[in-house]
């Protein structure tokens, strides 16, 4: 009775690769959204995926992907899992602990309702995002649930930063690349396949 | 690179102990609440369960408990486990599929603003909860997060119905007996040992 989260093959390699530290927010979110499109190319789950740094050093932890369809569980989105992955690496389940450097997530996408409200349990302290929902529902159609209506504000109240919009239009050109290649959307009830029209 | 997702052993016991099927929602409660008492007791988690059953037959399909701190995941609430072993089990990341039974989940607390937003990607098309999340706030300290005004109606919207208060006076004894055992909430950044006052 056990649920195994994981990475594909080709990203638990790419996490290997990466640089010792990455300097710009501008360079963390291109190694995301690079991570994003191979997910696509690969077709290893949604076109979505997310990063852990040290928010000074600029460290990464670890960057993830969407798992939805392959492990068929519908909270493996790109945060949950990038965010259990950082946690069981780092040994907390709060990144913000005593004595542990601030933490930052880095996301291809706002998040959905169910990952704005996982944020705040993670304890990262600052949250960087390239597309927004609206283009995530108007470019892919997943309907991203009812987020609070002020989910910055909210977030900021709990000393949480939000940085949107960097690298908006690469991460759209993801979600575009996603439709286009016909994949399956996940919404519940609704597993649309995507069509050109 | 993964996180494996468990449940500890005496539930694993428990899970096969459980009866065929459970009749009415307020048995189902009762037996998630008897999780939820027995996590606080051999402390494997928070004092917080939850149930997937077949919505019509009552057929339990799992019951699970919050695993937060034993696994080192902030994720790791009732609902988003049990959804977890609930969607493997089945074999669908989408509970409310075509060809599968309806589903339900019974809680033993209203979710917080996370497992709120899981609850639609999760498929299921009913939520029975136990205590308020004012309840839980007051009585045991956990920071429930923003989860959207009005989070009843947006689940309805989308074809889950609500049922509240099921069970909420023995829900609640279980808060009041994890706070009594002096164990760990664990809100991030502020891990607070309870005192007794």
């Amino acid at each position: 009775m056990n649920v195994m989260i994981d990475l594909p093959p080709w990203a638990v390699s790419e996490n290997a690769n990466l640089p010792d530290s990455i300097d710009s927010v501008e360079d963390r979110m291109r190694a995301v959204i690079r991570f994003a499109g191979l997910n696509v190319q690969k077709q290893t789950g949604g076109p979505f995926a997310a990063g852990v740094f040290e928010k000074e050093s600029g460290k990464p932890i670890v960057v993830g992907v969407n798992r939805v369809t392959p492990l068929g569980i519908s909270s493996a989105h790109a945060e949950i899992v990038t965010l259990m992955l950082a946690q069981s690496k780092v040994g907390s389940f709060d990144l913000g602990a005593e004595g542990l450097p601030e933490h930052q997530l880095v996301i291809s996408a706002q998040p959905c309702a169910m990952c704005y409200g996982s944020i705040p349990w993670s304890g990262v302290t600052s949250v960087v995002i390239a597309a927004s929902s609206k283009q995530v529902e108007s470019i892919a159609g997943f309907d991203e649930g009812a987020i609070h209506p002020r989910w910055k504000e909210e977030l900021e109240r709990r000393g949480i930063e939000v940085t949107e919009g960097i690298l908006a239009v690469e991460a759209c050109e993801i979600l575009q690349e996603f439709v286009d290649s016909g994949q399956a959307v996940y919404n519940a009830k609704t597993v649309l396949k995507n069509n050109r029209s």
